[in-house]
């Protein structure tokens, strides 16, 4: 197999499923349980793992007491174990945990912004303006989501300029990398190359991270769009787990395995164990007690069940 | 929003729901529903409809009386109405029943053929060398269907050279079109490219068609990538109805509603109307009893359902 021309030889997954994925489940898991899964996932070889949300612990119970799931697993070195925080508290919390990198998240969309954050987009940036500045005195790397680069649930469609300004406002804070996000899935590759392309002049690809939901099916049409573009950084969520709670309609991360299973079909190295993630993946099935929509997943349970049953027969 | 380079103007998308959905889904519906269904679907614009299969109703029980289902439905002048035939005897009641235009099956993968419908791949061409003949006689066009072009779940990788051989094969029986299978939902865009190239100088691309299941995940972004190589024609299935009995971990076509919304969000014309698409998938899904796996499907569904809880509150 020979990779297609103009993509990367090499991407990295940033693995969100402890915190898009988890809190965006309606189940809570314990603080062991998200550890565990965490250590599943170091174990799988991924390369940043996004382990929990230092944000109200009543407003997201999913993400309650975050700072002890940092200290319950077992730090891989070369791992870049990372969180969300929303102010200079959380920031504050997450350096007292031991966490080296956070992530901020401010949206393209007026609208989700105060429906999500009760804040305006300029009042985020004010909020994270402090942040960043912290955490460059503490030495923490600070990185930047930007929802609803595709489309608001509330407003529609979504300029790609507006996209590339705030791209480039979070750039101006100080981050190193901007995850451009379809919150609600629903991208399609002709845009993905449309804000792309519109990006460009604004935000280097090499800082351009793409944050996928695979609500309508177009997730992986979108990375394959984004690889020929450059793009060598990308969210997934373990089994797919996760949505958001505030974007109707809204169903899923893109799954680590089926983002995987496409990206090493490509001779693309990712340096992650595809059947170490099923293994976190079925990991958090039984934790939650019901199957992940990953379809990777989906597909590979089907056949080993199959299989066995071939085997007894 | 405007087409990425060389993607085609235009789409035709073959819908396999009435035939390669329903055929490997575990129910069986009667006459009626099915012709229902087509009928659900050729309002909803699609351009060609399998509607059934003359094969053995005792080993597809799904398929029984195709016949019946061709008797029952409306047809609309321009929409190209066909179904699977095996052999002459399948040709001849198509024909009586007044289809013009039919479709054979055959393999890359000389296990899967046996195992599939119990012929090696040369005595299936001896088959259709008869069909085919037959055919042209009556005025009948023959598709063919070349299955495990981008693996076999019993022999593992297929060489595209094979497949570029065995569909240089079917077109000297004189079908007018091949669909290039991926049974099995293991391909990704990478090979979807390598065997399109392979096939290049054997099969024209405006000969060409895909037949994706979307088992991992991958449909959309092979569609995508196929589309960069020129080909403009499509299988797929409402709601992503069917599967593959005979291959183990095969699930589910690519559904029809996720491949327009994608096709559609690149500026590509189909002439489908995707609500209506929508309307045929739920009146299947009423009468499976059961929802469909189409991602786009479901993110509606749930947005709808929602939105109705909203208006209530």
């Amino acid at each position: 197999m020979t990779r297609p021309d103009g993509v990367p030889a090499r991407v990295t997954i940033v693995e969100v499923g402890p915190r898009d994925g988890l809190q965006n489940e309606p189940e809570t898991l314990g603080v062991e349980d998200r550890a565990t899964f965490v250590d599943l996932l170091t174990d799988a070889g991924l390369p940043v793992i996004e382990v929990g949300a230092f944000v109200s612990a009543r407003r997201v119970p999913q993400m309650a007491d975050s700072a002890g799931v940092v200290g319950a697993i077992t730090r891989t070195p070369g791992v870049r174990y990372t969180a969300l925080v929303p102010n200079v508290r959380g920031l504050e919390q997450a350096h007292a945990a031991g966490l080296e990198e956070v992530a901020i998240f401010t949206a393209a969309s007026e609208t989700f912004s105060r429906r999500n954050v009760n804040q305006s987009i300029d009042e985020t940036f004010a909020t994270y303006a402090d942040v960043a500045r912290i955490a460059e005195a503490l030495g923490i790397r600070v990185r930047g989501y930007l929802s609803t680069c595709f489309g608001c649930p509330y407003e529609g469609a979504v300029p790609p300029a507006r996209v590339a300004a705030l791209a480039a406002r979070l750039l101006d804070l100080g981050v190193f990398e901007v995850a451009i996000s379809d919150t609600i899935g629903v991208a399609h590759p002709g845009q993905v190359i449309d804000v792309l392309d519109t990006l460009a002049p604004r935000l280097p690809v090499e800082r351009t991270a793409l944050h996928l939901h695979d609500t309508r099916g177009t997730a992986l049409a979108n990375v394959f769009a984004a690889l020929g573009r450059g793009v060598a950084t990308f969210d997934a969520s373990a089994g797919g787990a996760g949505g958001c709670p505030f974007a109707p309609g809204a169903t899923g991360n893109l799954a680590t395995e089926d983002l995987v299973f496409m990206l090493h079909g490509l001779g693309i190295e990712t340096g992650v164990d595809l059947e170490r993630v099923l293994r976190a993946s079925r990991f958090l099935e039984g934790q939650l007690g019901r199957p992940l929509p990953s379809r990777y997943l989906r597909a590979e349970t089907a056949r080993r069940s199959r299989d066995g049953r071939d085997a007894r027969a």
